[in-house]
């Protein structure tokens, strides 16, 4: 059977030239960063190459980039340091409500630490509104926080111009760029950005890597305490393997950032248009400013899950919206906040193309799905009487 | 030239089976664990049978184990876990001083987040007593930190005697054993502690793996927010490779246990024997209850960090301190502790023995580095006058 990994917004395998990279720091280039001898010297230096290769990804100094151990920490130690550190100066904070658990739990533990949050509603597409932003902005505002893409719908936010709006108040900006890195062109003095984070494993790179670009001169108060490593800002023995895989990995994605989108934009063009000839089958998110390897929708009258399994049944590999939420059971806070009802909400979808893809993946995955969703409709309680139930005839239970 | 790696607390290579059994998770098994299809499945058990592995090791539940990116992310996390999930409860922590930089500065943040910290007195032998324990308690107490065994000066803490203190009060115990799990027994239940925290490097697996044992029942608030991964406890996506591998490596080490100490007994022993004999040299933590592969002393009249250079001429890699503040430049904040007047303690150095380490590597060290302190020694304008300067002749510059 045909085996087609949809799912690259969930995690990716390593590129072979990463794994490549990194073996030798499991064995004999072993050493401690902070060791004064020969084995720290070359592994502090392979950190720091690991770094110039990600600053350049995004444009940033060196010194700018601060390694983590995941997406996740980076978008922790943003929302947290920054509050922290500029909490004499007010303690407001705003997020979007397009963003990934863990920049909204963060948020939700700075309102339990005794800040405000401003939770940035969005339209029907997903997208932040800078008027919004601006009027949501108060003289306590000291962060915002609005993701680059979002993994589950692919929207990608106006960043510019809230970074524009957020300027005149002298407010800082961090965006969660974790499924943009590495994937579309990152540029964070073009984004005008203040913070920026982001997770090798999104662009085959290993997991266990992530890293925060700060802005030069931003203080940031630390989320993991200890010794002198990262400048000081990040504690914690390196994990130098893995941060020489992601450097490796910026070092690939920077090289063929303009070819793999040029591959991935036609086969995800060949999803939406397929399947926006399908009943009652809705596109989530922007058409045109999206991830270029995102397909995402909301099948009426299924329940999400069922879409999943027996898709993986077939081979097909795809999410109902993020992994970090998969497993919660609770329709995405995501698609409600775009306005989708609840009900359709649970119907949701996520192919996220990536390496490896190609067009015969697309002919399969163009032949299964509609398949699946009638079968599904079939045994439905929600779709009784809707579509074409004659077809089905009496079957009523799922038969792998 | 011989090369003798002495430094096993400052980090080692993996086991070549830990890195065997972690290539697969870099590629073809790639999946993210909270993916509802297969690959996300056979990542998920891959993880809990690390899981089951690593609370083996420490005769720990399963779910027990919060997989952490580093010794230091679990410190953090139990620190600042516990005193914010019982600050209803008080606001007043203890830690001794013979705590590593992870533990000492978690405690300087909940210092001035607005709890109070006492740091626990050692004796000459970096030993804490569980009597000035029993003082220090207040009726606001609600967690102790104290390290199972420090890196810097190998001395074992009389853990079980703190715990039987803190039990009488219902006080909740921490203790950073990243320096203990895997290389001496460490029992959860035998120790009596209600938090652990360990580190995969320093028992031959990776970097990037860490793990906290939290006590079935014990309420703490996350560090890093985000997904339900690792219970909800933990966010970010699981770093797969690293946690097979700290698996990995917990196996083999506790079947190694035994063999590991009964090897490195005696090495440690040869030297501690061969140095008492030559010239204000001091050993320095306990020479009984001690880690079996740390032999520390302070070199009086020489500053450490000479020693290490020139002995890493000749092959020998050593540290003086902990790796993560050796870089700092200071002298240690634990030899401090101890008494050790500030001159004495920066000629301080550290032979930590592990695997692969021969008799003859000892042999080596026990011709050279006497050699290296009588040739620091004549440079020493703090030695001037003392000891045998005739020999050194008119040599006053370091050659190679």
């Amino acid at each position: 059977m045909r085996k087609c990994y949809f799912d690259h917004v969930a995690t990716n395998p390593v590129h072979p030239d990463v794994l490549e990279a990194m073996i030798p720091y499991f064995k004999e280039e072993f050493g401690n960063p902070l060791s004064v001898y020969e084995y720290g010297a070359r592994a502090k230096n392979a950190i720091e190459s690991a770094r110039e290769k990600v600053a350049s990804l995004v444009n940033a100094k060196p010194a700018e980039i601060i390694f983590t151990s995941s997406g996740a920490e980076a978008n922790n130690f943003a929302l947290r340091g920054i509050a922290l550190a500029k909490q004499n100066e007010g303690k407001h904070v705003l997020v979007s409500r397009m963003e990934h658990h863990s920049v909204l739990n963060s948020a939700r533990f700075l309102e339990k630490s005794g800040f405000a949050v401003t939770y940035l509603p969005v339209d029907k597409k997903g997208f932040v509104d800078p008027e919004t932003v601006k009027k949501s902005i108060t003289k306590e505002t000291t962060l915002i926080s609005v993701i680059h893409a979002s993994s589950e719908v692919g929207t990608i936010e106006p960043l510019k111009e809230i970074v524009n709006v957020a300027k005149e108040k002298n407010i800082v900006v961090h965006t969660d760029a974790v499924a943009t890195t590495g994937n579309i062109p990152v540029d964070i003095r073009d984004l005008g950005v203040d913070l920026l984070s982001m997770a090798a494993h999104q662009f085959y790179g290993p997991k266990g890597a992530g890293a925060l670009y700060i802005k030069q001169g931003l203080r940031i108060v630390p989320l993991i305490y200890g010794g002198i490593q990262e400048s000081g800002r990040r504690a914690g023995t390196e994990n130098v393997p893995a941060i020489v895989g992601m450097g490796k990995a910026a070092e690939i994605a920077e090289a063929e950032i303009q070819k793999r989108m040029d591959c991935l934009l036609p086969l995800r063009e060949r999803i939406i248009d397929a399947m926006s000839g399908v009943d009652r089958v809705y596109l989530t998110g922007d058409r045109k400013n999206r991830l270029p390897g995102h397909a995402s929708f909301c099948v009426e009258y299924i329940e999400g899950e069922s879409m999943l399994l027996l898709l993986a049944a077939k081979g097909i590999f795809s999410a109902s919206g993020s992994a970090c939420s998969s497993k919660a059971l609770k329709a995405s806070p995501v698609l409600l906040s775009m306005g989708v009802p609840s009900s359709l909400a649970q119907g949701s979808i996520v192919f996220s193309l990536g390496s490896g893809n190609t067009s015969e993946d697309i002919d399969y995955l163009l032949n299964e799905f509609p398949a699946v969703i009638k079968r599904l409709r079939e045994i439905s309680p929600y779709a009784q009487g809707w579509g074409d139930r004659e077809e089905g005839g009496q079957e009523c239970t799922v038969k792998e």
